[in-house]
């Protein structure tokens, strides 16, 4: 057993150089300091930016790196002053943290608080040191988590304390992914009852985002991809209608504009390209469609549409999380095991940890819809 | 006296040909049909889009045509089914109809009545006739409106019966300018107490978009504009703070963004130029701001910027008369009425009939805010 004081010696995934896979190290792992929460990781999902991070898309990032950031566990030891979570309480270590002291964390409903990681990608603690090492060799953070490892450092800005009868391997989700999609939907969105949506793309956050909508008591779900085995999964969590736009010869906001009697509510791209959020921006109704951008488009994007879409009435808006604050990590969790919304149904591949590599290549492939990787 | 059953001869502004000015005409008005009512004209507003039509900008115009949107007057006489309003009713003929039946007039906010003439132009009554003749042929109404005449014949859907003692050469404002600029602020936007808001333009519609964030209760009001003349009258109506982009040797976003911690709550695009939406966008706070479209840009123009920008929790919208609906106009002049707004210091000129192409050569010289055409 750990302890607070002594370096702990255990595996994790360090990430060497961008466009290698990981290698399955022995690192070192400092005690916390004042105010950071050591984590025995238990579960993490691999998620798509984790991915871009190993592809070296992501300017900035400081390598060697232990990435990870959707993973849940067990607090084995705090530093000093820490007075909200304590050695055995089960967490999420949330991607975005809430200081509590920002214009964002004081804003009403903001959550993109100046402490996170995001775009700074310091890679380092806040005294400006690492927690990490391997082979004598400084080993970054990543997004204030880094979950990839069995033991992580995280300020006690992120941590968010869940039921302790909550399953790891499943709630780990609401780190990141789940929460992207289902947020997007009920909280940016915030889906009515008895309305129409459409969700563009279908992996883990788009069917999170079909979740969102089903929870929010959408009337109609309309699930569209050009992989139709993505369309049962889709049927199961609560899409009305699925369908390819390769099974059309016009565009596809032109039939989601027929289908819907001139236009969705909602409509969500979740795939991250420019294109699809134009199609998704025409697929909703003019004078109240809002359309809620959540996939990540790659650096260097433009996204170009007439104006007249805005000025007949739409809104076009994006939230990282969902625009979701750490608090509500314990919610959603307590949401799912209040069973109101299927969280299970998105991990479809479980590996340990040593077989990492194998779940970013199920992830790069599309073959998986979430897969979590276990301690 | 007219009488709802005769023909009237009287004198209207008409647009025979595009690019060219208006004539004073001696016009005949046909009588109301059923739900149509006939109105005496006794103000009206020279608005951009009358310029707009008069200019040949908007494609499918229908000319000859008799334009105007913004007027105020009295009931003339009603035709069969008219329920809501009777002669000698004080009228704001709204260019947003409300038909009451449509899905935008069914939704709780929406306010595109699917029965607008916006888009659509077809410059006829629904019947597929025009109330209007003039040396034998055909005049066409506009925007349902058509208020540069001395009398005008409107669908009922079209008629807000305001206050008897409301000022009909101020409140005619309320249908179109004044409504676009302070809609977007206290509907489209939802200014709340204490925010920061920044204005770009300081036109009729920014001025009064500075007043709906004056009256919303924002607590800092940054207008933006490269006339310094707009200045004063800004400050007037609520303008906490006034700069000019030229005298910045740096972007305006990047001084708005320093000036008010990390970007406004809410800003306004004001004028119709996509680079000012970009510069309004990236003046708003990242995970909370929202920025508004009004201005309109002129046809094939594109809206282009980094999708970033509204992934890191930013919105976007547009909305045509700021969002309101007709019942609006009646609550607006009620509001006027009761001195929570100044619109008087909106309305610099005002001229008759017969000089209406001077107004519109104030408007095209930037000399006027509104110029008002009084009958």
């Amino acid at each position: 057993m750990a302890t607070s004081g002594k370096p702990i010696k255990c595996k994790a995934a360090v990430a060497w150089e961008p466009h290698k896979s990981m290698s399955i190290e022995e690192i070192e792992v400092a005690p916390p300091k004042d105010h950071e929460v050591l984590i025995k990781m238990v579960a993490s999902g691999i998620c798509r930016t984790d991915d871009h991070i190993l592809e070296g898309l992501i300017a900035n990032t400081k390598f060697p790196v232990i990435v990870g950031h959707e993973g849940a566990g067990i607090v084995e030891s705090v530093g000093r002053g820490v007075t909200t979570v304590k050695p055995g309480d089960k967490v999420i270590p949330m991607p975005m943290p809430m200081c509590g002291e920002c214009r964002c964390c004081k804003h009403p409903y903001a959550n993109i608080c100046a402490k996170n990681e995001f775009g700074k990608f310091t890679g380092l603690m806040d005294d400006n040191t690492s927690r990490f090492s391997c082979k004598g060799k400084l080993v970054h953070h990543f997004a204030g988590t880094s979950t990839f490892s069995d033991y992580t450092v995280v300020n006690e800005i992120y941590v968010a304390k869940i039921d302790d009868a909550a399953p790891l391997e499943k709630v780990c989700l609401i780190g990141c992914g789940f929460s992207t999609g289902y947020g997007s939907a009920t909280n940016a969105a915030k889906v009515h009852p008895g309305s129409t949506c459409v969700v563009f793309g279908l992996g883990g956050i788009g069917l999170s985002a079909v979740i969102g909508c089903q929870v929010a008591g959408a009337a109609r779900i309309i699930a569209v991809d050009i992989n139709k085995d993505k369309f049962a999964k889709a049927r199961v969590l609560g899409a009305t209608e699925c369908i390819s736009p390769q099974d059309f010869n016009k565009p596809i906001h032109e039939v989601i504009v027929e289908m819907t009697d001139g236009g969705a509510d909602y409509s969500f791209e979740c795939v991250g390209t420019t294109d699809l959020t134009v199609s998704a921006l025409k697929s909703s109704h003019y004078a109240f469609g809002t359309t809620v951008v959540i996939g990540v488009a790659p650096a260097g994007a433009h996204l170009s549409f007439d104006p007249m879409l805005l000025l007949t009435g739409r809104t076009l808006k994006g939230a990282l999380l969902g625009g979701l604050r750490k608090d509500c990590g314990p919610k959603l969790v307590a949401d799912y095991m209040a069973k109101k919304f299927n969280l299970d149904e998105l991990v479809t591949h479980t590996l340990p940890l040593e077989k990492i590599n194998e779940g970013v290549e199920l992830l790069r492939s599309g073959k998986c819809i979430r897969c979590v990787v276990t301690f």
